[in-house]
């Protein structure tokens, strides 16, 4: 008796979070190959040297943004696979859809550093941040409704409801952060920025809080 | 006592599935390394920085076609790999040479994208397909006939059965889709595409069926 | 009920770890991407072929230099989950910002390699060095303070006691070494470079020494 | 009471196996980024369509040779890792430095087919295989000298035995082909591929003879 391939392909969740992981860390540094060291020949002071860095500001700010942007939405597949111990193919190619957007950002942030002025860039960069939190939702909504968790009942619930807030509440203030650019496209950007750096400082106001503590 | 290379080399599964993921990583990311952001200076209007982004397109889409088809094969392999629980020397390289083949793929994908009406493309990239999915069948047939899998008998058969099947159906299909090329090399890539499409959107139907809560 | 994402966002070591070896992999090989085959049409003679080698000197040494700088923090990184067992979202975001600064390593190493006689550059050097080694003390706080450590009581306080003596005689070192730039750049440099050495090469002087036997 | 940072650091095997897996994922594809799809616009038929293809088969001779070296010398470290199962500093370090010559070969093989009429051009690659088999050497003594192994006694020097006699063998192999440069460096370079073939492509031999079967 043969077997339908969607019976036994991709099971092993281990796989699929190995070449996420690759796909990622490949994302994270790739806009730093884009840094090139400014060659010496031209360059006869500390003043020249400093002077000759700026040119790069741009592509280390880019580099930053995508790194920190990378690392909330790495957070967010790395919390769903805390949960989720079993996969099949259809959880495979959900992931793999995520992953295909993860490593377009760095192209669209470095695409919005470079036309920072314009609406297309924050359009652009917009569409990839939604594509990835719509992917992480049907993603969730998959792997919880076909049983793939690792948890039951109530605290599937919990985690369910937490893990959608999430999304919707970070995904509501990137879609306002956007919008914002039919005032100003600085004004936008400045918003989307500090949303994701409170995700991504979160750790070191808390180390210097009292509530750390007491957690 | 001396012990024979052959019986002692490679024996661990989890390496060879890292290794994998770290060349399918960067496979699936290869082609985006060739899409270069349009440079600012000379774009002055949204709509001269739209059109910046046209010629970029025929580059998005090798991407996307190798992204897709990487995923196909990959999750091939995985599903082997969910089955297999030990290795060795010989199942190593079978294992390097599908490698090998897959981290052509992007090439022959660019290849194929930037000569899109010449049928020695379309022959290359068929060639690439093939010889991944002659690999994935050796690969199988070795593991399974040293008996390496986690299963036996009848279930061992039935995955068997249900993995040499979706390799020579897939294979058919691209090879039906190759041979079209001799009336037109656009229905030919079209066809293929249409079959990987199938593959990778799988879980999108899914998503929006009845027969999902069936399962 | 809901569950705040705090609670249930990334609690699994196993990722941190393979995402960080994911980038630490990218960046000991970024600087190999920079050494450049010399090519072949001018040269006609061994000796000719020789002195193509040599502007290359420069480019190994930044890439050896840089390996054995990342190679030492790679150590310290690992050793930390040796014995760490339990994550979350803010100890994801200290690993994250340190995995930042060592995918910056490769550019501070390259930029000093080619501007050897600015204390700019020596000075951006030591910064990467300072903040990798920052990140570690904070990550390692962090982690003891949540006890995430699989050990307890005494035991945890000898390896905390092991781990911040080790980044604080590193970080004095370097600092001392960066400092001595107002004297000489490349005396500053061979220092930092001897207390790498140090750290790095230890395996092959024990390898030949007594004591190893006597362990 | 403190603890000596050598008694605390890198005991985890897993995390020096992924990295090494990722340097050996990348360096595997090193190469493959240096082969370029020729642009199409001076193209006007298959047959210069096929001709353009013609300037790139050194660099797919290379790209295929140094994937089937670092294959042959991956299997060759994982294989000691299928026997190691703790770790300390100094074996990190070995398993670093090999590591760092594991991720110059796309360059000495680059360099080699560049040049392949100059005795430099094969010393050089050779210097490299050499340096991968010494630190594979000096790994392994060092693990089996600490007692690092799972394995015990008899079976341990067992395993010694055919791991240092495949060293040996090979080494001596790599050094007699490249000797034979004296009298002509294409037929050093045949030898050392067919050495190299010999050991790649034994699983296929294997395939097709009955000796499988009785294994």
């Amino acid at each position: 008796m043969s077997k339908q391939y969607d019976q036994i392909a991709g099971q092993k969740v281990q796989r699929l979070e190995a070449i996420s992981d690759g796909v990622f860390a490949i994302a994270l540094t790739l806009l730093v190959l884009d840094i090139h060291v400014p060659m010496g020949e031209a360059i006869h002071s500390e003043a020249a040297l400093l002077a000759s860095l700026r040119p790069l500001i741009p592509k280390f700010l880019s580099y930053f943004l995508s790194f920190m942007t990378l690392g909330i939405f790495w957070t967010g597949h790395s919390t769903q696979y805390s949960y989720i111990e079993k996969s099949d193919r259809h959880l495979n190619w959900l992931s793999l859809f995520f992953l295909l957007f993860v490593s377009l950002l760095p192209f669209t942030t470095a695409f919005l550093s470079e036309h920072i002025t314009f609406k297309l860039a924050i359009g652009l960069y917009w569409l990839n941040l939604f594509a990835m939190g719509a992917m992480l939702l049907l993603h969730w909504n998959y792997a919880s409704a076909k049983n793939y968790l690792s948890t039951e009942g109530e605290e599937s619930e919990a985690i369910t409801h937490g893990i959608t807030r999430r999304i919707f509440i970070a995904q509501g203030l990137y879609a306002a952060g956007a919008l914002l650019c039919i005032i100003n496209t600085y004004v936008s950007i400045i918003v989307i920025v500090l949303v994701q750096l409170n995700y991504a400082l979160a750790p070191f106001s808390r180390l210097n809080s009292r509530r750390q503590a007491d957690d």
